[in-house]
């Protein structure tokens, strides 16, 4: 039997014993691999993995091998962001009699190696990555068992063949600024995340096109980068109130930045909104419990995380991946931490 | 073969066929019962469940039928607290290359009928119960399968026979009280979580204790419950504050009510700590970014997720229970929201 042949066959019809063939070892051999057990030479494991992968075996959804699992791998497990979205996925897998397993990474952005052994080992049903980066190598082996992968708000620009799900971030900065330039803002400053963040990437571009459109000369030294923390919010808003020429309105590129702003507001004795207005994003709760209430960009984070829990569950059960990003839509919540500003005459 | 002998038996010779004997069925039968298959009739079901449990047996250790997930039941997945219970859940199971399996009740306090069914045949190496209450009827269905159950933070009285993990409420109330007689204050307030809470009754009797060993009689007008939100906080003491012998410190019973508290003296143009001094209960992360930063009552919240992870793997593996109840200590974190009362003579 060659490649070829083997390429035209429904993939169904793969069978291990055809891998075997042609990876000339025993059946018993290629199963070891596919079920993630010891026993088996790294070379050997790798030439199987290669066939498995080049000729698209796929477990077959009735054998009902597949643990009861949807995994999820968090960057960094650290904020109520996270657990917007663990609430939304775990409503589609709870309804499935599923249980949602997580994976802690603590920062770092992709699993360890022994990672893949372990979750080969456990075998579930499928598998969300939330920030993190899956290595080429690790979707790969993920891949040769049929283990489906979605990412959820990628780092970076989403990798050819992993489904995945975000929001509209260029939207929720576009509108963001929007509302501060209706509001009759011509200074407004930016605290943006990390530039090698896709989302805070296009939150960035948002900001921008909204200035553009409304003939502001954009500013550089009005746009500051920090982590998407409160202290970074503060740090920068911190710099930014200091300035002579300061801004009269700061749109963060999260909720807990913005935090951070009204607390540099605060200690320079500025007022929120009177004195200075601010915007984050996401939407968290605390967004409602800050005084003043926060407006900000709602991120829909449950409905993202049930969203990739559909996708996932989906493409566990045989359908073939549809579109290879899905954008669910922000929506801009005004509460009170905008206002005209007070040095400007109103409109 | 009698009862007797069978009670008389080490616990790993009691087989499924002598199961099946007792109940007068199949071992096929037995079999679909722990395994949690359906097809047995729930009378008969009841019978084998019930000769399992009575007569110990115990799936063996060394099956590999048990998946790779620690379940975890949350009455609520809502809040930061939880979060960090997760996170040293998961640094324990990580360790081990499991996976921390969760179910959100979102608010009711005992899961569904069927969520037991479910975790039968999902076998989890065992399950910990945060804030949920498991039917006795439940916990013996998960014992007659030999799935450790422990219990985080109960809601009410610890049960018989389930171990748990919980922090020295006690000793946090009286600490967060002493820090505040110590400062100076006399009028000290408390709002507290529904007394249905185990935890949050021994925040208040040591609230009480702290009171009564000063010699300040305690003011029943000064005690007020509220559920465990930013709202609850607010409108509690939005009350308290509008007394004309109003309090001029509170003791909230976690640091979302107490972020409610900053905010009702906000509204009512009081200054925190200057001129009410607030101390929380937790000590999340938004503890450290409030404004100003919030004396609160350290809960090691990671520490006791880990400690029950360790308590269910332990038992999973075959360990007798040890202690029933491991409480961790509290710390109070004395931060600036806490200082003398003004209008008294500083000590």
């Amino acid at each position: 039997m060659t490649d070829q042949h083997a390429a035209s066959r429904p993939r169904q019809e793969v069978t291990l014993a055809h891998i075997a063939k042609l990876a000339g070892v025993s059946a018993p051999t290629v199963s070891k691999v596919i079920n993630g057990h010891p026993g088996v030479a790294s070379s050997t494991r790798r030439r199987i993995e290669d066939l498995v992968r080049e000729h698209g075996w796929r477990r077959r959804p009735d054998t009902g091998e597949s643990s009861a699992v949807v995994e999820v791998v968090f960057e960094s497990l650290d904020s109520l962001w996270a657990l917007e979205l663990i609430r939304g996925m775990d409503e589609v897998t709870q309804a499935d009699g599923l249980v949602l397993g997580l994976i802690d990474m603590r920062g770092r952005r992709t699993p360890h190696e022994g990672w893949t052994d372990q979750a080969l080992a456990r075998r579930p049903l499928g598998i969300i990555a939330v920030s993190a980066d899956i290595a080429e190598r690790q979707r790969d082996r993920l891949a040769s068992r049929s283990i489906p992968l979605v990412a959820l708000d990628p780092r970076g620009e989403p990798e050819h063949g992993v489904p995945s799900v975000g929001a509209t971030n260029w939207n929720g900065g576009l509108s963001a600024t929007r509302h501060l330039l209706e509001l009759g803002h011509r200074r407004i400053a930016m605290v943006n995340g990390p530039d090698t963040l896709m989302c805070c990437r296009a939150r960035l571009d948002g900001y921008r096109a909204a200035l553009d459109a409304a003939g502001v000369p954009p500013d550089p030294s009005l746009v500051r980068t920090a982590p998407l923390y409160v202290e970074g919010g503060r740090t920068e808003a911190a710099a930014l109130l200091a300035s002579p020429d300061r801004p009269t309105a700061v749109f963060a590129a999260n909720d807990l930045q913005a935090l951070g702003v009204y607390q540099a507001a605060h200690r320079a004795g500025l007022r929120v909104p009177e004195d200075l207005s601010v915007v984050g994003f996401d939407d968290l709760p605390l967004a409602q419990w800050a005084d003043p209430p926060m407006t900000t960009v709602r991120q829909p984070l449950r409905k993202m995380g049930a969203a990739a829990a559909r996708m996932v569950l989906a493409l566990a059960a045989g359908a073939a991946p549809g579109e290879d990003r899905v954008e669910l839509a922000t929506r801009l919540e005004v509460r009170a931490s905008t206002a005209p500003p007070t040095h400007l005459p109103m409109r």
